[in-house]
């Protein structure tokens, strides 16, 4: 018998909601999964990497990339990040300067951690898109801090007389001073596939400035380089005009567009004491990302490896959205009261069930799945407040071909059956 | 002008004490260090690393191991450091239950941050060794947490009276409930080179038992393998009886006896509560480490090349010591007044200077040391309290044979000086 006493964040840490999906998942021999958030196994580029490591060894001298690296990154790698950024905003950006205020972190996951734990104490509030990443509103979970919707339409457009009223809402419970960022995935979002408008990044950035509320802003861009055809027109934050005032951390990754194992992400923070305090985090967490995974993704990004990996990626997952969709189409899931928009990148069918649906773990619908045999993600998850149920994420990353025009059918099935 | 609000965390965030030696060489050119705690990159095992990642993409199947991994780590690492821990501790261990309690994290510095997170609330203490890591060190100062030193005799050896009164002491004051762990490097420890012997460890348990002390215990094995000629002896916690009691995490790490690069550690908790909570919140930070390092690792435990290359690693570290132990030695430095011991494995000589000395940034020491060209860490960083200003952490993980020899004639150099 141990004596142990937990700190409140150690009583606060909870097991993730996608544990129960796993549980389930092991308990259901022959299951397909439709919900895990992982990336195409067939496609990782397995030749590139121990290309990358080869190229690494024949330089003939000391091997520094299996050394300790430095807690901001590989300098390489980091202005190989601003480069593409910088191309990517197409907004004559200051390299050098985006170079200075990038940095590497183990996925774009820890930036969100530590940015998350050096701007909020417990009960502070941060807005979040509608619906959201349901790892990052874990994560506000665990750390005690509460998720506010940024309202949207019945299309998913941000909405901001609505914005205006949840802020001036804060401003008149006293709430305002809790209020710490606003977050949203903009780029083929997680889970919605929608990506945000230049207009609509801007009516959040002047409805915050407005209603006096200018806290800094984290923009994930996961998945801005997953398009199926051509990139999403609206330039990140830091290309913004109205984001002028604001303190931005803009966070992107290696893990989705070239090799999640890898776990190799990162970002650029326009704020100095934000970057700072941010690095300092890191540095008690882990001093530096692993070097070699750093060494790799430099390799790859300038040798050219990268850019071939993500054309042979996007019409790989163009072409399984479509069997995807197309299976839910040609099942007659519309004919059921179901509704989805066809992404134009991402991971990720975002569907809307008929209003009598709950597609909560606890409902018949989950059974009915499960018993069709297959697993989705509950909509319910990727919400911070006025939860809908009748939402449900499908990811096509890891099934191909019959298997996952087969579990588009047993979706079907199982929402023919409720 | 960006508005920004720190939480208290933000707010106590600093640049580590290093970043100074940092500055201070960039700013000497010609300097040599032997500050870093770096592996020596000449023998990093790239051969090994390269030929574990063919290994893996030779099955045919698909790259799994550049996919995302699973939270806790990879399950074939996860019982290759079992076993390996088993066979160490020599104790007939149940392979299997430490296998379940095994963990893998990036590096094992992510284990104890997020030790430290679920068990310490700002203003708690945290029982250290003394001396002790520095990283921990600021570690518990970014998070708020006080610590304590274990009081040692003049031989650097475990003082029980000594600790008794510290803990008696905390009962006094009414801060017995402040205390939330125990901590000590045990195996050839940065920065002492000692290792704690049986008699001490258990030394510890028996006066924290006596004085109604029973809190989680972590023990850092970071330098285990890395003996010069044998292992110590003494088994870990998980094996000495005394601890028995005690919620016992052990953190070990495959970067100091293979791949630092790599950034893979790991360890094994025996509380499941503290287990599953180290793991919840690791499922915010990352969800997992880089599954391809962790797969690396694995190929090299089982097909023997870890093994090979620590045989070759070994004798190469004690040469290292051997030759900077000549430089002070041949130098004279113990005519200066300095002494140290020769340790048995590690990466470092702690030297004591005389009593006159303070070897701190501000002092002449400092000054003398890099007007000769040589860098090393200030002792003073490695203590939890009652500081002593005369000590000093010398590095021969990075220099080898000549610039290690002149490194060391350049330090006896500084201590003529002045």
């Amino acid at each position: 018998m141990s004596h142990i006493s937990f700190s409140a964040l150690g009583r606060r840490a909870q097991a993730p909601q996608i544990t129960r999906l796993m549980s389930m998942a092991l308990e259901t021999p022959g299951l397909l999964s439709l919900a895990a958030g992982f990336t195409d196994t067939h496609t990782l580029p397995s030749v590139a990497v121990r290309a990358a490591a080869d190229a690494l060894d024949a330089t003939g001298l000391p091997p520094e990339h299996l050394q300790y690296g430095t807690n901001a990154g590989r300098p390489g790698l980091r202005a190989a990040l601003a480069k593409r950024l910088a191309a990517e905003d197409n907004a004559g950006a200051d390299v050098a300067a985006l170079t200075a205020s990038s940095f590497i972190t183990n996925g774009s996951q820890q930036a969100l951690y530590i940015a998350m734990q050096v701007l909020c104490e417990p009960g502070d509030i941060v807005l979040v898109d509608r619906p959201s990443y349901f790892v990052y509103l874990e994560l506000l979970s665990g750390l005690g801090v509460q998720a506010r919707s940024i309202p949207v339409d019945a299309d998913g457009r941000v909405d901001g007389p609505g914005l205006r009223a949840v802020l001036d809402k804060l401003h008149a419970s006293g709430e305002r001073s809790k209020l710490k960022a606003v977050y949203f995935v903009s780029y083929f979002s997680n889970p919605s596939g929608r990506s945000l408008s230049a207009a609509e990044k801007t009516l959040i950035a002047e409805t915050l400035t407005a209603a006096d509320c200018v806290v800094p802003v984290i923009e994930d861009a996961a998945y801005r380089e997953l398009y199926f055809d051509q990139p999403h027109a609206a330039p990140s934050v830091l290309a913004l005009p109205a984001w002028d005032a604001f303190a931005k951390l803009y966070l992107t990754t290696f893990t989705k567009p070239f090799a999640s194992g890898l776990k190799v992400g990162g970002g650029v923070c326009t704020e100095p004491r934000l970057f700072n305090a941010i690095q300092f985090v890191k540095g008690h967490q882990d001093f530096g990302s692993a070097n070699f995974n750093q060494a790799v993704c430099e390799q790859a990004l300038t040798n050219g490896d990268f850019d071939r990996h993500l054309s042979t990626l996007r019409p790989a997952y163009a072409k399984k959205m479509n069997t995807l969709h197309d299976a839910l189409t040609e099942g007659g899931l519309a004919d059921l009261g179901w509704s989805w928009v066809v992404p134009a990148g991402g991971l990720y069918l975002w569907l809307r069930g008929p209003e009598s649906v709950d597609t909560g773990f606890d409902g018949a619908f989950c059974r009915a799945a499960l018993d069709a045999g297959v697993l989705y993600v509950p909509g319910a998850l990727c919400f911070g407040d006025d939860v809908p149920v009748n939402r449900v994420r499908l990811s096509y990353g890891v099934l191909s071909g019959d298997p996952l025009r087969e579990a588009g059918r047993r979706f079907v099935q199982a929402a023919r059956g409720v």
